[in-house]
């Protein structure tokens, strides 16, 4: 027989090794702020200082960490830096990155409750503990009939509500028959471009997705909502599905959440709430109006990931019936067949997503709110709404710019009263500079910026250094006009 | 204004918190073996052990640490473990661990190339490599009209490919209009339960997947697949999708893609190839011909979170016509619009998958490439088959045992001559003692042992000691009977 080769690392030899990507790690932090946000590479740069093949023998470690300087950061925009008020935060913390390296560390897989137990409790447990944490509905606990489980994204966790709902209004025949065209799907206007792919892949088609009128404040209208509905079962349709949102990604509207719960409870279809980005607020009681009316939800789902400081993928996705999402998904060959399912005891979490795989990806939240306790999480919150408050009247105090929507938890939509123009030179000369990156919408077809505040490491300097800065530059392009 | 909260980690206190959590898991590699395989808890034990309610305030870090040995580590099913044999591997490495904890530390999203330009460029870039690496054809490289993107797994790969196939065969209408009942796809009776799920959730229905039979080494029957296709096509369907399998999930069969390759070209299927495990096997030229026929394949897929020391999550998953996979997964709201997609020189991710954001994955994938070295990747898995086919000399010299399937690669499948009974009590009793641990499949309707050598710290004597505890189970429940 022959001898194992010895090229994997040993105890040691990553003992020593991870320290030093762990001080690269602490060392980045520390000089962030050197670094333009937004990565000021051209196309096809990064690649072209890529060595053209891979080594045929392996490299010393040194190597490949003094590469990631080299190489990689270059082409990095800097989602970590306290200065990056773009799209939505992607938030990265401590006790997060060291919950998923844990998670590397044991790197077992969570399909069924029987490859890994705990894997699967402490989801569940974890789950729960949301629930409480932003003022939920218990219906959405695993202790009754509903439960919550870790997607990687919003976007997977809208899927899951469509083929949920879809098989529940064919009576679970979509999954064995394909659609036949009658199933429909409403959203706002404003939804975000996930609940349209998720209707794509699910095959209910694209054109039996209603994208019902916002009112002034972005908001859905439920009147128009409710009268599509009527109109198409008149017309033979049925529909089936709904997705408000709970802070869209242009604005952080809020959809009128007990109005259109009622509607979908008196016509009878599923209800899902995306409140990605903003049911994190919903930590702080006294912004837990976000979730009125969610009581009337078949699903909900928010990204840790996103405002709370648990690394991306981290999607806590929550449903009043497991069983309707369980028999939508469920498939039991005889290689995944165990006691422990056989006795129906168990979750197991691959029916409860699409693909079979997954991470332990409690860890890194369950590290988090730990690490930060609850009202530690809650202070964060309100830090950054209240420099969201102080950037609006700033913006209210200067007369060359408009609010372009009604501020709303930690954004501020606003642009240049001239127009379109000025407003997105001054976002892309802002962004070339790399001192702040901010990033745009359109709201009533006009350009739009967008200023969020929700990075764990901006502190109040960087929110007025950032304003000063946005000042500025529109001096400067004023004086160059 | 208000001072910032200062809960998260200072990078100082991250440094010695990373030490900690570095230690504990190489502490973790180096006391692996004293765990028992599969964990021993009952179903929620884990859970009963967990505070019933989160912490307000902050706890200390090395009280979380505390906790996983306390809380976690009973209900670990050891999956890095040398002598985890059951289902495929799900390797961890070294460098894959500080890999993905860069990733982590760097916390970049990667939907668009704008929003990290390394991100995508280091992935198109080793994704390449995979291509040259594998001796897949130059067709499946992002230089020519393919691409390779990174997935979470081979499921969300298959489900992209029957979407790309679904559009193609529908002229992109079932994007928009949803289906008619009319596509019709193909696999084997021994494909991967993914290959279902993916036609349940693209809305095709399952009544329109043909499982093909497959001949006594269960590949499948390529005569049956072409006549099945002209049966369907002469009864008015619209044949669109075949997934062959190279290394099904039961006994590593690999269907025989050039005639399943002819047949798709010249009746106008997309083919898919799921190698998800044995892929990796391809790292040595003297097992290429796992990929022959490939060439005519439209999408292919494996994963390095098997069985090439990467992580989960990490799929390849590569198309011959990026255009048709873009075309298929792309919207672009407002938010998203900026200059470098505008101007078609970039790759944006997000369009070749389903959910919106990403991780920066490529980031561990060219730390294993690097530190194994081409070359050392090779020999581990030429190691692992040389201690399968050892495995394969010691049952076919015991009387009391039988080879289920012709062994391949690092897979063997064999049973008790008695039937299902000892062969179920055999692995039941292993796996309950834990010094070791297998999983099962049915191959012909009877109940099979699968012993897989895949782990990176398997070494020759975990090999040797669990043949040596097979034997002696065995004489044991003899004994016993």
């Amino acid at each position: 027989m022959s001898e194992a080769p010895d090229f994997h690392m040993t105890p040691n030899e990553f003992r020593r090794h991870g320290y030093a990507m762990i001080d690269w790690i602490a060392d980045y932090y520390e000089r962030i702020e050197s670094f333009p946000v937004l990565s000021q590479v051209n196309p096809g740069e990064i690649r072209a200082s890529l060595p053209k093949n891979p080594p045929e023998e392996g490299e010393p470690f040194e190597a490949i960490l003094a590469d990631i300087d080299r190489l990689i950061l270059p082409g990095i925009t800097h989602w970590q830096s306290p200065d990056f008020f773009g799209f939505f935060p992607a938030n990265a913390s401590g006790p997060s990155i060291l919950g998923d390296l844990l998670s590397s560390g044991l790197g077992v897989q969570g399909m069924l409750w029987a490859t890994s137990p705990a894997c699967t409790e402490l989801e569940t447990h974890v789950c729960d503990w949301i629930v409480d944490l932003l003022g939920l509905p218990d219906l959405f606990k695993s202790t009754g009939d509903g439960g919550g489980v870790i997607q990687d994204s919003a976007s997977n966790a809208t899927l899951c509500a469509v083929l949920a709902a879809r098989e529940q209004a064919t009576n679970y025949g979509f999954n064995e028959k394909g659609g036949d065209g009658k199933l429909v799907a409403y959203t706002s206007t404003q939804a975000h471009s996930s609940i349209e792919k998720a209707i794509k892949i699910a095959g209910l088609g694209t054109r039996r997705l209603r994208a019902v009128p916002v009112d002034d404040r972005f908001a859905m209208q439920p009147d128009v909502l409710e009268k599509w509905i009527k109109e198409d079962r008149a017309a033979g349709f049925t529909p089936c599905f709904v997705c408000a949102t709970v802070g869209t990604t242009s604005s952080l509207a809020i959809d009128p959440v007990p109005e259109i719960g009622r509607i979908c409870r008196q016509h009878n279809l599923w209800l899902h709430i995306d409140a990605a980005h903003a049911g994190t607020a919903a930590l702080c009681p006294e912004f837990r109006f976000i979730h009125d009316g969610v009581d009337l939800a078949d699903s909900y789902c928010f990204d840790p990931h996103k405002w709370m400081f648990t690394n991306f993928d981290c999607d806590c996705f929550f449903v009043r019936d497991r069983s309707i999402l369980i028999n939508t998904l469920s498939i039991l060959p005889e290689y995944l067949r165990n006691e422990a399912t056989a006795s129906g005891a168990v979750i197991d979490y691959r029916d409860w997503q699409v693909p079979l795989g997954r991470r332990f990806r409690a860890l890194k939240l369950w590290f988090v709110i730990r690490h930060f306790g609850v009202e530690g999480l809650r202070q964060y919150v309100r830090f950054h709404v209240t420099m969201t408050q102080q950037i609006v009247d700033w913006v209210k105090a200067d007369a060359r710019f408009e609010l372009t929507a009604p501020p709303m938890l930690n954004l501020v939509c606003f642009r240049h009263i001239d127009g379109d123009k000025p407003t997105r030179q001054l976002m892309e000369r802002l962004n070339a500079e790399g001192h702040i990156y901010l990033t745009h919408t359109k709201l009533n077809g006009r350009l739009t910026l967008r200023f969020c505040v929700g990075q764990v490491h901006t502190q109040e300097q960087h929110v007025i250094r950032a304003w000063k800065r946005i000042l500025e530059m529109t001096d400067k392009l004023e004086r160059g006009r």
